[in-house]
């Protein structure tokens, strides 16, 4: 493990890392936001997976969290979206391949042999954390997007693993959408039963632990309508007596102006709980 | 004047306008922060001038300041750095041509006709912001490396026209550093008495008004001791009698973590200016 960047952030430290990932077979890196805090106490962690296109660099430049993270304690990790490299698989378009690892464990080929994201970020780079940095073992969990779907995802199937679980803009049910479709048919192959693994509407009705749901949601959102479908999630939430909060913000969009605008308070709902 | 985009932020407005300046001869962007506050009232404004090989992307998209002017009520508007298009001349390397204006009035060609960032910033720029956005005649300016000069002599040179001023890791002297000696040979050409009008340590000798300046460096900046040296300018502030607060930062460097970091403080200082 390589650290490849080192600089000051509102009195702690943004470090980006780099790693062979036996999970993975691929070299990767992830960012961590170290608060001042993390000097003298282990500290909780909060996971954060990030969207399509994007890599460790996208959270930890516009985000603007580590002001929260800072205020309140808690240290945040943020992965890249993929595997990297060039012996990894690729195809064209921004939605599969690498920056759209989907944190699915791939059956099919030519992705099976590194596109294990949803291991990685289960196991492996929980493992190296807590191996390396002063944290306790108080994990929470968010994403973006891809990665909200992602976040859900985890918690919903990891019970007792996270203290709490948030998203922004999650595609919610991606066994139902483009995005999904396509990458789950690639990933996971034609049976459309091997997707309700990795799918948050589908996996909510037999969650074992009822971990409360906070979504936002921007209603202006170019992808709202035809991609994420958060009433999908809602409605099976209800179905399940599954507990959800599901907020649409007015006039906000899909890119990290409306994460940067929310992600203060979702950084103090996962204090409340890490440090409960 | 285009808008070319809109995003909702932190319950206001993070707009991006595409205008033809004559000033520059040249079509160029401008990014301007709408607070909550200005849908019902007119609004200081604090001008935010972006260093090298920036456009006016970098600050709305890395600094945060957003959730301070909102907290504030202050209107940030943040132009480009130089002029744009295919019959600008430009040159190789980042520090000179596109990108690397430093916020003069070249005198020299190929750059005469096009490279008019001071005149820009001073006069066409706020005329345009005043007869199209809900603003009061109160301004501040502020700025980062390029642009941190460029804040300092423009408010060192028009006594009465700002409240207040802030610098992050500004270029204070750029007659006697690399970056200032290639850029103002090139714009100004090689008499270097035609320098001293666009340098802040030579300026505040004379300067007509006593507005304090306030400076933020980060002590491992890269660029701390070959190009910024805020010493010289402390020095000629001392000798003037010219108010200054200069902080070294420990730990911090000359990136946008930094200026994140302090810009918030930054934002404050300028509020209490422009509301007094």
């Amino acid at each position: 493990m390589e650290r490849v960047e080192h600089r000051a952030s509102f009195g702690g430290w943004q470090d980006v890392y780099e790693h062979r990932s036996a999970t993975l077979d691929s070299t990767v890196r992830f960012a961590v936001y170290l608060p001042p805090q993390a000097e003298h106490a282990k500290l909780p962690v909060l996971y954060w997976l990030s969207g399509l296109t994007c890599n460790e660099q996208n959270f930890i430049t516009k985000a603007g969290a580590q002001r929260y993270a800072a205020e309140h304690g808690v240290i945040i990790v943020a992965p890249d979206t993929s595997p990297r490299g060039d012996d990894v698989a690729d195809a064209e378009g921004y939605d599969l391949g690498k920056g759209a690892g989907f944190y699915v464990d791939a059956t099919q080929q030519p992705w099976a042999a590194h596109y294990r994201m949803y291991d990685y970020v289960v196991h492996e780079l929980p493992a190296l954390i807590e191996a390396n940095f002063p944290v306790s073992d108080a994990r929470a969990i968010s994403g973006h997007s891809m990665g909200g779907h992602g976040a859900l995802v985890i918690a919903l199937k990891n019970p007792g693993r996270y203290r709490s679980v948030s998203a922004f803009s999650p595609i919610v049910a991606p066994s139902q959408v483009p995005w999904g479709e396509k990458a789950f048919g690639a990933y996971l192959g034609d049976d459309r039963n091997a997707w309700k693994a990795y799918d948050a509407t589908a996996l909510v009705a037999d969650a074992a632990e009822r971990l409360p749901l906070l979504i936002d949601q921007g209603d202006t959102d170019e992808f709202l309508d035809g991609q994420l479908r958060p009433q999908l999630l809602q409605a099976a939430c209800e179905a399940a007596g599954h507990p959800i909060t599901l907020r649409l913000q007015p006039g906000y969009d899909h890119s990290y102006y409306f994460i940067a605008s929310f992600i203060g308070e979702h950084v103090a709902h996962h204090a409340r709980a890490l440090k409960a």
